[in-house]
């Protein structure tokens, strides 16, 4: 009797089921010119919602200059890039936008990837496996893509609690001085929506000579006068090491980079198997990341608007005493605290409200923390947003779902 | 003292130069509608070249059905997907993406990922995983990509000689009829232009009881009577359990895929993080996608002028003594057998002859075997070919390179 695969793949899938975390995907046609409208393709036939849960936080996917320059390029230029980096994939747009980039975070030189994932992890695991005898110090909450680097390149590994500069030491000078060390931290955490102790812990890698590499994959065109990032903002991003972003929020297209001296970007360049053996991205996908970080670096409107109307979201939804979850960014997390109730909450917005906001469960958060996680953008205006208040109100009470401990009493205010 | 980072990155890249090979990439600017012309930024200043060595094996990245679905898409779309495929990434044009390639392939369904690179990973690495005691028998030349899989999966593996059936079929018998088996291999090799005896896997992994995965990333598009690849060519579509391919070489765009039934592409959307932590494929790429899978699953006008023209590319190298290496596919490699050598024939055939093809030297091929990797298209006219032979010839005579054994003498004919 030969073994039976299938078996193996259904009681998986229905374990995730059983868990209340199978995935079913909302189809989605965004309209350009009208973000965050959409339709939404569901089984009675399409019909037109809101976004509520877009990365593209700037709504810079639809900016008139990134869709010319996207439209232009491919005109010019076609679709595909037609090869890897080495195999004829180097594109005239590409290489702008290394440079581009390099300028953004004031570094040497940048390297692009095609996604923000890959990035991570064929970065991470080739800076650390490089490094003889490298430890990495991990934050807890680190992302999927760093934890898969960090894995990948088969070093020691240690693991601070987030954000505790105290731990992080603690194990620094552990390891000693002379020990090579690599800490691997975010900047802006996107599920909590906190923010990472970037001046301290460069402090604490000059102590004990360790290398920093931060994540500012949702810091980029979102923070720092010219969009570089919580570490611009901070004035640290000299003392960073390698800043790794992506290029698919903020700056709404696709793919992902590091920005580093020279000689890091070239031993990344050369040995990263996730770099080189892929095809690069289209010329049209860099000529508009390269539109878009430009235009941010210049304007700041977009910023100054996305973070008023996170302020005002944040504000209107804890007066009607709904559990938003403390954010010192531009998200805004509502908690629910249980799978079933959250993905059921997110169902009644979609069929009543017309509202999409994706639940949030476990494995991207922890169980007993399930939430909707809130994207607020330039183009949710204040109607907008009192709409989503009424709707997640009615939400709230049709599902018995807790409101904020001190809410309901100041919400009656 | 603290750890001299710097200084281990340097020597690393140093050794790649002392072995000759550290890359510098050609910076390319293509030309739609001029294919394979395309504009060569050098520091002289740019200048018109020919390129003879794009995975863009069938021009599909210009063609203006994929052009014009790429540009429709995107003005109505915008650029970037926005999101995760889970939170708001999950465009229209992507599930019409899978519905393509689940019927291309004959498969209940499938699954895109942003590259064949992450796709072969994430998916071979999943599924290995979910398999209890999954033992992994992996051809010796797989791509860089696929063994990455192998890797993460944590699995035990086993290497069998490249297309060897004889000494697959030994490990399989030790492994035993009730352990649970993968085997993974390619079915056009890139480098070398041989195929994978697919039937003959097929066999053994049903007489052994293991399951079957294939990456025809270099095959989807070119081989088959709808472009389904060598499975389809062969009638052995059914018989593969996981076929993977890309839609940025013979497509023309941009990313990658596994078909399969729904009980496992269930399984990797369910647990593989390469796909969940990640920002979906944009929809203008994935409707320029959809349009050149469509067309070349009605059209076999491009098949078919490729393989005339490759062939032709075949003949009037060998007639001039160039030492064509043997391959039944598309493709056309010409042996330098060393990497300082093969770096000067592509430097000169840029230089002297504005002719692009790129080294191909370790590790991507074995020390030794360094090779000219030429693609004709069904746009490298006879012409073309004829220019392409004499330039190689002058190379071959200025820098002493050897012909093929029995090659000048036939030249002089
Ligand atoms: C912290 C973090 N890093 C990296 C990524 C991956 O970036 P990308 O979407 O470009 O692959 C994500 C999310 O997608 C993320 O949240
Ligand atoms: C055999 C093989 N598989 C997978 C890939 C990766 O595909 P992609 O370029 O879409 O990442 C490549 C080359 O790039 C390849 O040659």
């Amino acid at each position: 009797m030969s073994f039976d695969y299938r078996r193996v793949f259904r009681s998986a899938i229905r374990e995730v089921a059983a868990e209340k975390r199978y995935r079913v995907f909302a189809e989605l046609e965004r309209m350009a010119g009208q973000f965050p409208k959409a339709r939404h393709h569901a089984e009675a036939g399409p019909r037109e919602i809101t976004i509520w849960c877009s990365n593209d936080y700037l709504g810079m996917g639809q900016h008139p200059k990134v869709m010319e320059a996207f439209q232009e390029t491919a005109a010019r230029m076609g679709v595909g890039a037609g090869g890897t980096r080495n195999i004829s994939g180097t594109s005239h747009p590409l290489v702008g936008l290394e440079a581009e980039l390099a300028d953004l975070h004031g570094k040497d030189a940048a390297l692009v990837f095609t996604s923000g994932f890959i990035s991570n992890e064929a970065s991470i695991s080739t800076i650390a496996r490089l490094i003889p005898d490298c430890l990495i110090l991990s934050d807890a909450l680190n992302h999927s893509s760093m934890i898969e680097g960090v894995r990948r390149s088969g070093c020691e590994k240690k693991i601070f609690r987030h954000n505790d500069v105290g731990h992080l030491e603690d194990l620094l000078k552990a390891a000693g001085k002379e020990r090579p060390k690599l800490i691997v931290f975010e900047s802006v955490y996107s599920m909590d929506g906190d923010i990472g102790p970037v001046g301290r812990i460069c402090d604490l890698a000059e102590r004990y000579g360790a290398m920093t590499y931060i994540d500012e994959v949702h810091a980029v065109g979102m923070y720092g006068p010219r969009g570089g990032g919580i570490a611009e903002r901070d004035g640290e991003m000299g003392r960073i090491d390698v800043i790794e972003g992506t290029l698919a929020k903020a700056f709404g297209c696709l793919g992902g980079y590091i920005a580093a001296s020279t000689d890091i970007v070239d031993a990344v360049r050369s040995f990263a198997p996730g770099f080189i053996f892929t095809t690069a991205l289209p010329p049209a996908v860099a000529a508009a990341a390269t539109a878009s970080i430009r235009h941010l670096k210049a304007s700041t409107a977009e910023r100054e608007s996305q973070q008023r109307q996170a302020t005002r979201t944040k504000d209107v939804l804890s007066r009607r005493g709904l559990p938003v979850m403390p954010s010192v960014t531009h998200i805004v997390p509502v908690l629910v605290g249980d799978a079933e109730l959250c993905k059921a909450a997110s169902d009644r917005l979609m069929d009543r409200h017309h509202i999409y906001i994706q639940p949030i469960n476990y494995p991207t958060v922890p169980r007993g923390t399930e939430r909707l996680r809130i994207t607020p953008t330039p183009f949710h205006g204040d109607q907008l947003i009192d709409t989503l208040a009424g709707a997640l109100c009615e939400t709230w009470d049709a599902l018995g779902i807790p409101y904020a401990d001190t809410g309901r009493a100041a919400a009656a205010e």
